[in-house]
């Protein structure tokens, strides 16, 4: 795929969550049709596309089929089986390119990939045993924060280590799984920067947002953040290093611990990020149209804001209250048409602009 | 319906063109499904929508098959024929109700309306027969312009008739139906002002946009119109007399001129407006937005913009240069996923921001 890709082209999307959905209501707003795929039938996304197809990932014909349909592919989550993937990009291409994903799946090859793009991240040590457990406790010290290498989000598959927590307990409630132990970061705030890099290499950067979780899961993003602008700098290389050390095309988040004005790469996440979601009304192009602009190849667009914003999830219950937050003109309330409403289940988010400098 | 639909409800969609498109992205960001009913297949709304149903028009059972599945109706364009909306009606609300497209629909009958809500039009003849228009040009002079009643939009079911037009050609040329004969307005400018309003009367309405056409097509739209605050008042007072005479639920355009600072009201359009697209972009709550509040019976968003913007119109081959448009990082596009791109046909548009108060 060389050239951009016109209006009228089929994009596909692997996942058809909230990220699918936006995804394909930015794509719409550019002229493009979308096809999503996901086991679940009817989903978030699903009910914002063109066509949408129901079948397990590892069902390699059903991928095939709905790539055939496909000008190129993308995903909204980085956990995509590989066989599945694999089975896309036989029909067309998928942006980003199996080596985001590959570099991101796995969080000790991601801490390695980190320090190799020039970046600093926690100490931290390769763990398959508890002999391996006890010899990384030994040099990080606790606390420290045992987690599965792969499929961990939102604060699952991850323990701290404290003083007076047993070890054999510890490893067998992880699942006796490859881990990564990692040191605790003193920070004393958590930051964040969405970037957007092009095939041809041109990437677009968004102001820094600054991120406050509950109970592992994102609660607050406000952005722009207030850094010096050494740190601004600092985390626009970082984002550089990291967008061209993937050869990523499309958007990717990093997230970084704020320490004494140092920055330390805590994650990076492959795709459109819930810490970019600000963006959606307070830039003159979201997260969602910049990531499918890079997708079908066209130029990036803009990513300075014309407002500051304040983005809260709604988890679970929040949702009851919606009469009340729709009736709050200051804010612009998105919702994700989730119909069960489970306790840590992210349904939708508020956006509060302000003007910016104040 | 007297409580506000919850997040997840239906909303059917009468139309399925640009409007309803837009229409149905606003509503998927609040969390609701959008079904649309279009005779054209696979429109631009029902590519976004969560379900679609292609019938005619007069297809009485169609109509009610698709309303018997919604919570609540409303349609993007004004000439839905009334048995389509009698049938729409007898299974769900339809919201505006029948008497904004009433009012509306027949251009003397919206001129007499306007009149009677107290507000200002050119002068105007009602014309059955040659001899009408012979009257009705001894009074109201030449050029003046016969329009049909019925039917007519972007420029066309209308004839300018200058001093050397002859009367039984122009007549006959309208196909000798019913018509309305038109004063020429010695205008400065034309304006316009999109409003909303709520089921309880709540009204909100964005600040005055000036228009300009060519070839009877609307092209460029500024906002917010440079107007002094008498003018800005006046606008108001007759978008509040318009709203509350129709007795209308949703957003709805009135479109002026600008004559020595009077406003003389030159049409209303019963929907979202071409002259309202500048709100996706420079106000956080856009007019699709704002409409599904009104439909839905939720309360109605902010009108204030964020931004200036200018809106131009994407019309025919305008499109055949999305490349260098979607490279202009300044602009905003959106495109309708229309795939031919006949002549004087709307495919897309550019908001472009500007700081306000510039």
């Amino acid at each position: 795929m060389d050239n951009p890709l016109p209006p009228g082209s089929v994009i596909g999307i692997l996942g058809g969550g909230q990220l699918g959905r936006m995804l394909a209501l930015s794509a719409s707003r550019l002229g493009f049709d979308t096809h999503i795929f996901d086991p679940a039938p009817n989903g978030p996304a699903a009910r914002v596309a063109a066509r949408s197809w129901a079948a397990p990932w590892d069902d390699d014909g059903a991928v095939e089929h709905f790539a055939s349909k496909c000008d190129a592919i993308t995903f909204e989550f980085e956990n995509i089986p590989a066989s599945a993937l694999a089975a896309a990009a036989s029909k067309a291409p998928v942006r980003p390119g199996r080596r985001s994903l590959e570099l991101t799946q796995d969080r000790l090859i991601e801490k390695q990939f980190i320090r190799d793009a020039g970046c600093q991240t926690v100490d931290f040590a390769d763990v398959n045993s508890i002999s391996d457990l006890e010899a990384g406790l030994s040099r990080l010290g606790r606390p420290a924060i045992l987690k599965t290498r792969r499929f961990g989000y939102d604060g699952k598959g991850q323990i701290v280590i404290r003083d007076e927590t047993d070890l054999e307990t510890a490893w067998r409630d992880l699942g006796e799984q490859p881990a990564i132990l990692e040191a605790f970061s003193p920070f004393q705030r958590e930051l964040s920067i969405v970037a957007a890099r092009a095939a041809n290499g041109e990437m677009a950067i968004y102001p820094l947002a600054e991120n406050s979780h509950e109970g592992g899961i994102l609660r607050l993003s406000k952005a722009p953040a207030h850094v010096d602008s050494a740190t601004e700098n600092s985390a626009i290389e970082i984002a550089r290093a990291i967008g061209a050390g993937l050869g990523h095309i499309g958007v990717f988040a990093v997230e970084l611990f704020d320490v004494d004005g140092q920055l330390i790469v805590n994650e990076i996440a492959p795709r459109v990020h819930n810490t970019g979601h600000w963006t959606m009304d307070a830039c003159a192009c979201s997260q969602f149209e910049q990531h499918m602009r890079a997708v079908a190849g066209w130029s990036l667009g803009d990513t300075i804001p014309h407002s500051a914003c304040e983005m809260t999830n709604l988890i679970g219950g929040d949702v009851t209250n919606w009469q009340g937050l729709a009736s709050d003109a200051a804010t612009c309330l998105h919702l994700y048409g989730k119909t069960e409403a489970r306790a840590g289940r992210k349904m939708g988010h508020i956006n509060r602009l302000f003007p910016l400098n104040d």
